[in-house]
Parts: structure tokens; sequence; C-alpha cells
């Protein structure tokens, strides 16, 4: 195709994002060359910008501007309590839809031995630390699938050996489904988890 | 919500693309961080180089990065014909479905009074200069839509007033279109445009 070869590089550029196709990608850099190049401009110096300054929280590993993020400097937050999450995005889900005040611990993924991920690249060994400094209960809150209950079982293990409340987050119908369409494995999960009325 | 501000503004900036919200735009935000750190960076460079470097044809008004795009420079397109199109876009979907090998003419848009664009607006005065050169033929490609039909009849009287052939591409049922679920419009366009077979 004979057009500039910098915005082809820009259409080539835009791939990285997630969802991000060949059709999506040329919509997005016309849109910003023809209208929007303010935008575009401010888009190029936020990415630099957080590159540059988004880091780890050290005690929980949630994206941050600071060496600890909001929450784990935050003395309002109930320091006897950590939520473990399997990525940054979950901890957003939990403050915004639930009211737990505790801290969280951010996992770098799940265990998935089949990619070479055990405990250590999980940042397992952080973990172990916090348990350490009077933690009373960790809520285990990765998700319901194979990896994520084989991380939730081995964290459920290092909580036990320091004799913590280890709990799970409940599995079972979500809000506003129908039993006829639930799958099985989920109504067997919701079945065993019955509480009483 | 208590978390990165930098990571909040890039958030904010990916939502200048098209047809990206705040939920796509926090999963993008946080796999840049989490996953592609380079393809960020690069992503970052390729928008300030399409910015800087990337600008309009003087000939045709479709992106290049030198005075004369591609097409305008080239001496295998046939310069007797000019194929007058909307936007940038456009002339790519001509080029990668047809096998058109004249120049083109990018309008900026279309005229819509609605909108306060007449034709100075669209650039109509440069493609007056360019019927001057020796075009036979004015292909005009614009949208099938009021606009798009309002900006091909004031094109055709520009064509018209210089002796020079004036075409509009076909309007009719799509390829795979079934009668059925094909709308009215569309039908009456395609029978009061039928040809001999």
């Amino acid at each position: 195709m004979s057009y500039s070869p910098r915005l082809r590089q820009l259409i080539e550029a835009l791939r990285c994002l997630p969802g991000v196709g060949p059709k999506s990608a040329q919509r997005m850099a016309f849109y910003l060359l023809e209208r929007d190049r303010t935008g575009a401009a401010h888009l190029a110096r936020s990415i630099d910008g957080a590159l540059e300054g988004v880091h780890r929280c050290r005690d929980c590993r949630m994206f941050s501007d600071q060496p600890l993020c909001e929450f784990c400097r935050s003395p309002r937050r109930d320091r006897s309590r950590i939520c473990v999450v399997e990525g940054p995005a979950d901890v957003l889900a939990v403050e915004q839809g639930t009211d737990y005040r505790g801290l969280y611990f951010v996992l770098q993924g799940h265990i998935s031995p089949i990619d070479g991920i055990g405990p250590e690249e999980l940042g397992l060994d952080r973990l172990a630390e916090r348990l350490s400094d009077g933690v009373q209960e960790v809520i285990i809150a990765t998700g319901s699938t194979v990896e994520g209950e084989a991380t939730a079982h081995y964290i459920g293990e290092m909580g036990r050996a320091r004799d913590i409340a280890v709990t799970r987050i409940a599995q079972g119908v979500p809000m506003g489904g129908e039993l006829e369409y639930v799958d099985g494995g989920t109504l067997a999960h919701a079945l065993a988890g019955r509480r009483p009325l």
C-alpha cells in the first residue's frame, strides 16, 4: 500500500493495544490525525508519564506513583485483613463493588505450571512477609478458574501454616442468574456452599 | 478512587481514541503497564512521529510524509481521472477493493449546512484548480448519504462547467444482499440504475 510510512508505523503501533485489530488501528490513526491532534499529543505524553512514574507498591504490588500505594499508606484501612487478587484491575473491581476496607495483595497472575509460572513468579515471598505483620484474615479472591483455584489452594496453605484465618470469596449463582441458564459446575458450587436462610 | 494519578491520566487520555470507553481505556492502560511497556513506549514515539511528519498532500490532500503523496508523484497513475472521496480512509478502501489507477482528491468531509460546512471548508477551491490540469473524468465517490449526495451534486456542477465528464459510483444492492432485507431507498436506486444484461 502506497502511503505515508509514518502513518503506517502509527497504525502498526496502535495494534499493541488489547482488542485493536488492523481495521480499528487504521480508524484510530486517521481519527487522531484528522480530528484530534491535541488529544493524540496528550496521549503520547500520558503514556510517557505513566511508563516513567507508575510503579508497583512495595507492600501490595498495586500500581502506584509512590513507593507505597494509597491503600497501604492510608491510616483508615483495616490492617488485619489482606485480600489477595490476581491483578490490579481486580483491586478496582473489589473497591467499586464492595465495602471492603482492608488491604490488598496483588499477585503477578496465577499459578500455571504449563506456562512455567510457579509460586516464585507470583511474588508470594513478599506475601509471606506481609502475613507476619499482624494479619488476622487472608481473603483469597483469585478467579474461579483451574489456575485461580490452584493459586488459592497454595495461599491457603501459607495462611494456615501461620495460624491465620483463611477465607475464599463465595462461588455460586451470579446476581440475576436464572438457574436454568447457569452451568452445572457453578450450580454444584452454589449447592455445596448453601447457607441457612 | 484512590490510585495513581498518572495511571488515571493515561486512562483518561486513551479515551480520545474512537470506540474506547472507560472500561476499555482501563483495560488498555493496565495491559500496557503490566505486559507491554516496550509496545507502549513505541506507541508514544509513533504518535509523536506521525503528528510531526504526516501532512496533507499539496495536490490531493491525502495523508503524506512528503509535500506530494505517492499517488500524485507516481508516473504510473492515470492523470486524466480524479476520484473524489470524503476522507483518507476512502482512498485506501478504493485502492484495496478496486483496480482504479487514476488520481484522487480527498475532501475535508462533506457539505453540511447544519454544521456550517460549505464548499470552501471542503477545499473545493483546490479541486477547481486540479480540474483545469487536463482532467477528462471526475468520478464522484462520496457516501450515499444526504450530505454525500449534496456534495456530489455540487462537484458535478463544477465538472460540467468545465466540460469534464462527471460520473458517480453506482448505488444499488450490495454484494450478497438479499432483496428481502434491502431497504426501500436502496432498492429504488438499484431499479432506477438497472443496466442491460
